[in-house]
């Protein structure tokens, strides 16, 4: 079996190497960067690397795009040629639907699509900080399309289970942009909006746990997330609307003074955050 | 010296424990559950515990109020008479103006007040969870009211090293209400808000370090925090109101699919979250 990541940024470059020995599979990637292409191949991440992804693509059984949504298009274009009959292609984007509209006819007809999307990654990317263990005890979402066959499925998820994942989902690509509106699109901007105003006289005597884990993730690779964030903008904006309107609850019982209700706003939030904790 | 702890819940029974041996201080509780000063005694959290608070003041150079906010001012008036003249009285509340306010004039005149906030705590709370670590490398916040003296101040810094506080500041009562509006209260509100309404469909695969962190504290002591939030309600709305604003760029960007906005929104977190780190 051979593999081709491409795009060997933080994420892919973790996965060629977690990749590595999965059903014997020899792992090929390749990278805009020829001095990225170099030091993988230098470091043992992937076997070769090329600048021109149609290389590392031909002869592959499967493809896995670790690049922007945005540049996958163009790139399939480019590359459709070298795809080999019955092979799979799949990509690693944060958001499905947007991407699968965007690529569906740009895939050889012998080429089956399916999604994945690791729950994974670190504050700081590129290559660099490639590290396979971000993918130990993540959760991966693998996105068929209807029609995909069942050992496509299968491979997917026995490739989650060999990098590591620990909780896994099968779900359509609209379905799991649906969930991953609330789990990382909401979340990532609540953090974010946590730090876009701070008390000047703010030191770290006054921070505690809450602070540091409400604004973590609002350290991020702002390209990438303003488009993830707008590739699924109709569900982020239908649940960061939900949160406005409960964070407006708070306000109100707070303006008038009624604690009654902002005790039952804190404990309802306490219930469903334990009913989360048991799903 | 000896030192007394009024309410043995999971921030008092902690610091009791924390506090052995801090200048060679002997450390008594009270606590309103009988079951609970037998417990503190018998697992040697403080030397004796009673149900009346006066009997542990008598004679106490230190006098720390563990318990609710709304709880000190009637206590004080019951055990006023039993104060040590010239021992300083404290209380580990997580908002001080409004308590300083409703208790200043219960204070007997022989004995100083001065504030403190230690930025711990654990998401269960009770006797039965307490433990002298959550101390371990906290933020502490010494709130002296104007005119205490400098050895008071100079005595709660120490006492705080003593327990393990890492970061520590001194500030007025204001001041403190001000900042913790912004890295406690707002902070609070933003993770219980996140829970109020949760995807359905959600599972553990569609989780990953954000929801985890970005929703951790919304298992809070709901009474507890009605109470604390009410307390600061002023400078908390005015960091909910920036907070919702703040979103309201988001959505305003998404909403008009104006992605270079939305970027220019997440830079400016990231980098307000790095300015932050480097406090």
């Amino acid at each position: 079996m051979r593999i081709a990541v491409i795009g060997l940024g933080l994420m892919g470059a973790s996965l060629a190497q977690a990749l590595k020995g999965f059903r014997e599979a020899r792992v090929f990637g390749a990278d805009i960067s020829e001095s990225v292409c170099t030091k993988a191949v230098a470091s043992g991440v992937v076997e070769e690397a090329w600048t021109d992804p149609s290389l590392a693509i031909d002869g592959a059984d499967l493809t896995i795009f670790s690049v922007y949504a945005s540049q996958v298009p163009a790139i399939l274009q480019k590359t459709r040629a070298a795809f080999k009959p019955g092979s799979v292609v799949s990509d690693i984007c944060g958001v499905k639907n947007k991407l699968y509209e965007a690529i569906k006819d740009l895939i050889p007809e012998s080429v089956e699509y399916i999604g994945l999307h690791p729950m994974a990654g670190k504050e700081r990317d590129g290559f660099e900080n490639a590290d396979p263990a971000i993918y130990k005890n993540c959760g991966m979402i693998v996105c068929p399309e209807s029609g995909v066959k069942p050992e496509t499925v299968e491979m997917m998820l026995d490739l989650s289970g060999y990098v590591g994942a620990a909780r896994l989902a099968v779900v359509s690509p609209e379905r799991q942009d649906e969930i991953i509106a609330y789990t990382s699109s909401l979340m990532h901007i609540a953090s974010a909006g946590l730090c876009l105003d701070y008390h000047p006289a703010l030191t770290p005597a006054f921070t505690a746990g809450a602070f540091r884990d409400c604004t973590r993730v609002a350290d991020i690779n702002a390209p990438a997330w303003a488009e993830l964030l707008m590739d699924n903008r109709v569900h982020t904006l239908k649940w960061l609307g939900k949160y406005i309107d409960n964070l407006e609850k708070f306000r109100q019982s707070l303006e008038v003074e009624d604690q009654s209700t902002l005790q039952h706003l804190l404990a309802e939030a306490g219930d469903k955050k334990r009913e989360i904790l048991t799903l």
